[in-house]
């Protein structure tokens, strides 16, 4: 089904725009060679283009079936790869185009071999490759991987098969000049019934759409999530499309279409834009070279209209690094205390951060490495922010695997950060011999810990075992020692485990807090898996001021990640200090707070301009 | 050079492995036809690659020079494609494969024409069709030609040239056979001289790979940003490389390899990944079809270690959609009074924002159209966030336009933001009769704008000439009566005209601002092009908050949008109000401030959120 039913949308759009602009071409001729086929209505129009996100849209006669005829020869070829592996395939039928017809009786003068699988002789040596113990066996096989491309059963209209089989006196005389060489082996008979029938497989223009997503989607139909092709096997089906799918007008397609193709002589067309999507097309008046001029056109139509052609790609190396910066301008959100802050102002441009986008292909990780590697002077820490990357493969993976161990070299870890969406990416950084860990949960934490590491090279970590006084804590900054002592008369101490729960998000506010020893993670998120760390708090500095000060419940869980120590003020006890000194302290707690979350806001919109 | 002199960055890595890999082999043997060329140093290889970003690699024996032969033939031919038009080109010289050796004197029956410009007789005629009064005026426009794809002068090897020449004789029956046939016009021998000159151009390897990079990048040398073929017609030239450039290996090599190529007698091998890189290899001993025996495999390796199969790319189209949100999640920084945010909670949810990324070509758009129609039920409007957005092409913004017509027949418009970036995308959107903006500086603006018309159609707008009552605003929120006349009596009132600047970014904070009437925009950035409006205050709320608390300077400067009367407060003014009191007016303002850092901070992280 189209994803937009009811309403136009741009694709049909398109469609419904090149349906009428071939529609009215009458010229061509229906394929005589067989009654079944000459009754075929000639006037009949169907477009239908597929992606590989499941999309499928139609136009005109879209839901017609017809026969599949030579459209189903790169799909039998895929099966033949499959059973019998590329060498034994290729040792019998070539993969070279010939310029000739897609009749032609022409084999290697060398070996007798045919040229390509597209062409008939060819295509009926594939044919018997397939395995299978009888001819109907063998033709079970083709019709279930026909359905596996498709999504459906297919069936066999029975009267075209035999009246293929009736009137294929050319083919008989190819299928026997194969066996006479060898390429086929036993009875050409059988081999040629499960061709016949194999051509008279029933199928729509929507279904042609359907296969070619399903090429494009390295071989599993996208709309059903099976598997018709192994996917090492795609780029062979496909290349041999490319070069030999169009016989003796491949060239020109090429130039003027430039996506792989195949045509069918009861008027389907079937094109393959690689990795984005399939178009099916029925019109069954022929050209003389046997394929659909309304097919041919309107692919050729489609193909400039939305500019598939394969070979006029844009550049695809561009910007797959998204943003760079370093840690001076952008700090983890874990609170530190001042002396630690202003020296990670200092020496945090020592760590790097890149944030990745699109696709990590050979192109993109040149891209990457010739960034990271050409700035890698000075640098403690490369951390890779994966989280608006896109597919990976092996070959990204490797050179970033080759960039971590060059950087090894010079103490320098490589970090992807959230870990886990690409499995493959931290597993290439996994060195041989590396002695920290390659992947956090997130950027803010892979940040946390290169701070940590970086701060404890230059011996100015404070251990969160540590206790800060109140009066020099956020919470105290700025009160008298006298103003100090009232203010501890009147705040709880709490003391938590680690992975204790100090106020959970959703709850109303009933005090503040200042973080006396230890670290406090502040975690949002329900659901167990989606858990997000936001920030963290070290000793010294305040929590749950906002809502303290506004009264609105508080936005994420605090949890204590170490054993953890901290000052607990109500409003009450805040009130309870009688007197002048009372409302000193009370004005000094509001500014302390206020300035609390006038430095929170200023990080925020660092952290904004760092993230758009 | 390479983008990491002194480095081993993991490009040249992959180079090195292979070097290593194909080096101990020996066999094949160097073109002897000629003396000149039979002298080549046998055992030499060298291999390197460029992207289209402009980095160069290499490995081996990268800067040796040989000449270029047959790797002209398709550079040639896209200038004969420029001189004479597509049309006359292809009158003359077919783009069909044939199977047949580069030597082949074989033409079209029909018409006496060769079957493709890579074979001997097709490069021939080509070169005939180069444009010059002279041979030497031709030779010249040649030379010039192959200068613009290399980057620098390229000289002919005067002795291979004349080698050639002397020793020709099947490619002079070649000339003679065409000139027979009318594909030749004129003296054959003076098309000759031009052609043996062509093939005799010196390069090296790493030249070959700029010339790949070249053509990968749609014509432009990617090292000098100079044009070396027009852009339409390099998917011409690519379609010819990859149909005929290896001869009768063609299919073998798309199969195996899957990138246009072609290669030189000299040693020389060209292939390219259109899009992403160019290849050049160098190694003089040749197989039995005339091909560098190291070149070829040298660069299936290097196609299958880093996965470059042109019909095996990756999924294009997942992913266009980065993120979607409504404006009940996401509001514009714009500061509005308490009941407009209220109804922008309930109602905002109209308001639709996708994040675009990657690639707007068809299959993304196609996904982009699909996501929006079917959530376009209800929606007021909707923004298409392009900040991370790559290239968008013809088809891609057309699609948009479509879909901005479909929207609005429903009176919903399609914004871009930030304009500027993507003008096509822009130019799509403003589809006929339109009568909004399509475009805004920036997604926040956008999203203003939204609101506005949301809240105007809900008849909750409040205009900005409106004045605040001082005890309604933030700054005054909760004193009595009788403390917002004592507050009012040390506010000084300032009137700004638009374009009037309230403070700038980096001024020492001198006052606490409320905005009483208009609307001022708080903008960051020094360079005019470069400055970005952060958010926008509104009748009632506070300017300078945090500076105010923490005493550093602005973050931004706030500029009056239309006419503007503020609330100017300073600390002298504040601290002067007597008494019991100016105490409980101090800590109510500090509270409002803090509350107003909180609310501001709630939003930050929320757009956090949004962003991450």
């Amino acid at each position: 089904m189209s994803r937009t039913e009811g309403r136009e949308d741009p694709v049909t759009a398109l469609l419904e725009a090149v349906r009428r602009q071939v529609e009215p071409d009458r010229s061509g001729t229906v394929a005589g060679y067989i009654p079944q086929l000459a009754q075929a209505p000639p006037d009949r129009l169907g477009l239908a283009a597929a992606t590989v996100d499941g999309a499928l849209y139609g136009a005109g006669d879209d839901t017609l079936t017809f026969t599949i005829q030579s459209i189903s020869k790169p799909l039998v070829y895929g099966l033949a790869l499959e059973d019998r592996g590329v060498e034994e395939v290729m040792a019998r039928v070539g993969v070279e185009p010939t310029g000739e017809a897609f009749n032609s009786i022409r084999l290697t003068p060398e070996r007798g071999t045919p040229f390509n699988p597209m062409v008939n002789a060819g295509a009926i040596a594939t044919t018997g490759l397939v395995r299978g113990d009888t001819p109907a066996e063998r033709l079970e096989r083709v019709r279930q991987m026909l359905g596996r491309y498709v999504g459906h059963e297919v069936e066999v209209d029975g009267a075209v098969r035999d009246g293929e089989r009736e009137t294929g006196h050319r083919n008989r005389a190819i299928a026997h000049l194969l066996r006479n060489s060898g390429v086929i082996e036993g009875d050409p008979e059988a081999v040629l019934d499960v061709y016949f029938a194999q051509c008279a497989a029933l199928v729509t223009c929507r279904d042609l759409a359907v296969i070619g997503a399903t090429l494009a989607n390295r071989g599993v139909n996208p709309l059903t999530g099976v598997r018709a092709l192994a996917e090492p096997l795609v780029g062979t089906v496909l290349s041999v499309m490319t070069m030999c799918g169009m016989y003796d007008q491949a060239g020109r397609w090429v130039v003027e279409v430039g996506l792989p193709a195949k045509s069918g002589v009861a008027g389907g067309v079937l094109a393959v834009l690689p990795g984005q999507l399939g178009i099916g097309t029925f019109s069954p008046r022929l050209d003389e070279h046997g394929n659909s001029v309304r097919g041919m056109l309107a692919c050729r139509r489609i193909s400039s209209g939305a500019e598939l052609h394969l070979l006029d790609p844009p550049n695809a190396a561009r910007e797959t690094v998204r943003r760079r910066y370093r840690c001076s301008a952008r700090r983890s959100r874990h609170r530190r205390d001042a002396p630690a802050m202003a020296l990670l102002g200092r020496i945090g441009d020592r760590i790097r951060v890149y944030e990745l986008q699109g696709e990590l292909m050979f192109a993109g990780a040149e891209a990457v490495t010739g960034a990271v590697l050409a700035d890698s002077d000075g640098a403690s820490a490369v951390i890779l922010d994966v989280r608006r990357l896109g597919p990976v493969n092996a070959a990204g993976a490797r050179m970033m695997g080759l960039m971590a161990e060059s950087l090894q070299e010079q103490d320098t870890p490589v970090i992807v950060a959230p870990e886990g969406t690409h499995p493959g990416l931290a597993d290439a950084l996994a060195v041989r011999g590396v002695a920290w860990p390659t992947g956090f949960p997130s950027v803010d934490e892979a940040l946390k810990w290169c701070e940590d590491r970086l701060l404890a090279g230059a011996g100015a970590l404070v251990p969160v075992e540590d206790e800060v006084p109140l009066g020099r804590s956020e919470l105290g900054e700025g009160l008298t020692p006298g103003e100090t002592r009232r203010l501890e008369a009147v705040v709880d101490r709490l003391d938590l485990a680690a992975g204790d729960v100090l106020y959970r998000a959703g709850d109303p506010p009933d005090a503040l807090f200042g973080v006396a020893a230890g670290e406090v993670a502040l975690v949002a998120g329900v659901e167990a898996e989606k858990r997000v760390r936001i920030a963290a708090a070290t000793p010294g500095t305040l929590l749950g001021e906002a809502s303290f000060v506004d009264g609105r419940p508080y936005g994420t869980d605090a949890v204590a990640v170490t054993p953890v120590r901290v000052w607990r003020l109500t409003r009450a006890a805040l009130e309870e200090i009688p007197d002048e000194e009372g409302r000193l302290i009370r004005t000094r707690v509001l500014l302390n707070i206020a300035r609390s979350l006038a430095d929170r806001l200023r990080q925020a919109a660092q952290e904004i301009g760092a993230l758009s």
